[in-house]
């Protein structure tokens, strides 16, 4: 039943407007079959290069920001799993699932196609009921007021913790999919390999688990 | 590796202390192996109903709520159980899952011991990864202070929203699981087969999840 | 100390972009004195009526909700604000204090901004020192889909309930500012006086402090 | 009208059963008029060291955790204000604030009777209005457990951060109330300075006001 979804959604869907996916490339891939099946009309949801840049210059754009975990028996998260990208500036770094709501788009839908999007189609992701996020992140292209970061716009990110049972397999624009303990991923290490307050994020989302160590 | 799990753990639950289990005839299924596997004792958690009577006098009892749900592919609820139980009393009313949480039991593994025990070892709850309950019941012999009952003593309960995605047997405690939607679960004829407050605790839980109609 | 605080601001807000102020004799008001000691450029977040008619039909546009309370010594609320407000169509509803966050304003402060502007500088709202709102509400053009309905736009509201302590005086876009026990808040007849599915709101706010009736 | 709410209170509750309270010489402050304009009888709610020593092998113990913080006029947590305590072995440490509930004790209340016994009669704390703790500690006498160590019993605490906007005077019981920013909250000097979990309650308390840096 539950891959019954899957073979409903298109299972190769655009790769635009992802976490690093507002730049101009990603305006070619402006196919909507993907959420046809919902009940809005997102035809137009995907945005020119041009028409997202001026967007960025009025408002505030609305995000979700998806951590996946493996969860054992007992719903303890024990894992988080973690996207490597390459920025449009060559750097390289760890990241969580993250984009852009669309115009008519439901937030469920916005974590289901990020999901699927940047973990395949067969990882299985469990949409938390509750429809309030874990945590609001407010991003802003200076670093000083919220600590996070992204040098593009301000954007509003609604940030949930999502349990994923299935086989991950990172799309092409990711370069890898770790999964690291609770331990590994407040690491040392692991904070320098984050960006963008990224490694704040993860420990916010830990705490929100009671899995902080 | 989600059925892993059930065979690691004793499928033929001791019926005692669910819901409506401090009764005196839960104190002979005092049988532990179901927790055995975890890290604590609770050779000593069942209590004989002498003892179970003098600790209901001097301290609220520690109780948690799980409300199974079923939830639609983007992770919203779509259908509520409850079960049909008989009390002591002879009277029916429709109830969530709910019970004690014994000494030395985590609450993750008092939830999936109860929703074990009151749909059967196939019902594949997911507990949530977060620690932290939707709200906080406080049952009171006298109904006026919370608007929660429980004659027999001050509890004090943690309740969660739980979806299930596997079959669900209601043990020979229930005499029936139904599922309902939304609207049925607050409609005036679902009210009146609630007692002790439950109708509101479900209105409180589809609220949670954004459901409340 | 609080006093303080709202001497440091300006006690006479711009009127617009409020709940009903995307309007366009909002665009006069593009004063932003109000936000100049924060930390953010707000110069261009005032938009005109054309660019927000644009903005409105390529993303969906951030607003916060906020639903005034009365708490008693113990934290528990005991009435709920509403305003009572003409919308541009000459109808009359009750809603909540609602209003759209600005490009480089961050939630808190777009909180307070409404806050002040729809109960008057005197109302001392305690801003919940959490990020995470108690739900979103997704607002769109058709209400079939949510249940939560504005004609104008799909806006993701982050709502949150608001304690007052303070002497509360609707401003002029408000017709009323009535304050109701939850039973009241709940009832049929507040119900038909409220629009858009903010008698919904309602509902999950009470749930959301244990207060549903 | 809040400091009504102080002197309808004992402003000198008895020092029973507070953090480390759950000592022999708490049980001579049998003083129950502190509550006795509760609808509750609570008369019988303090127990003599040994009824409390038979129900500390009987059942788990309920708790509430109470992390007082300074908050600025947006909402934002600025302090964290932690007790340096001695414990019965003679060790320091610093810690929150911390206690039983009592039989037929709602959770407010006894937040308020724990804050304003440790934090003192003019501390104003606002309780917050959600019912839902920010996460539940499970103590355990073997802190392997859960990482949360309590020597003497099983406890549950639902822990709450409770903004407080008065002058805080530390009881007798405490040596030292000290405010930290959440820098130096979660320094390793701190942590060293904490047991029982509490550096690790701290941090979560943070994430959970969005402050954890």
């Amino acid at each position: 039943m539950v891959f019954l979804r899957l073979w409903n959604r298109n299972t190769s869907p655009p790769n635009g407007e992802s976490c690093l996916g507002l730049s101009p490339q990603c305006s070619r891939h402006s196919n909507v079959e993907q959420v046809s099946d919902q009940k809005t009309d997102t035809q137009n949801a995907w945005l020119s290069p041009e028409d997202i840049a001026q967007v960025r210059n009025q408002v505030p754009i609305i995000y979700v920001d998806a951590v996946p975990v493996r969860v054992n028996p007992d719903g303890e998260v024990t894992h988080i799993g973690m996207l490597l990208r390459q920025a449009p500036d060559g750097s390289i770094s760890r990241t969580v699932v993250s984009g852009r709501v669309l115009l008519g788009e439901r937030i469920r839908e916005a974590l289901l196609r990020h999901l699927e999007k940047d973990l395949g189609p067969l990882a299985l992701p469990q949409i938390p009921p509750e429809p309030a996020p874990f945590t609001v992140v407010e991003y802003f292209p200076d670093p000083t007021i919220s600590g996070f970061h992204d040098p593009r716009h301000h954007a509003v990110s609604l940030a949930f913790v999502v349990p994923v049972s299935g086989d991950c397999q990172p799309s092409q624009q990711a370069l890898d999919l770790g999964w690291f303990s609770p331990e590994q991923a407040v690491s040392e290490q692991m904070r320098k390999e984050m960006t963008s307050g990224h490694d704040r994020l993860i420990r916010l989302a830990l705490a929100s688990v009671g899995q902080l160590p």
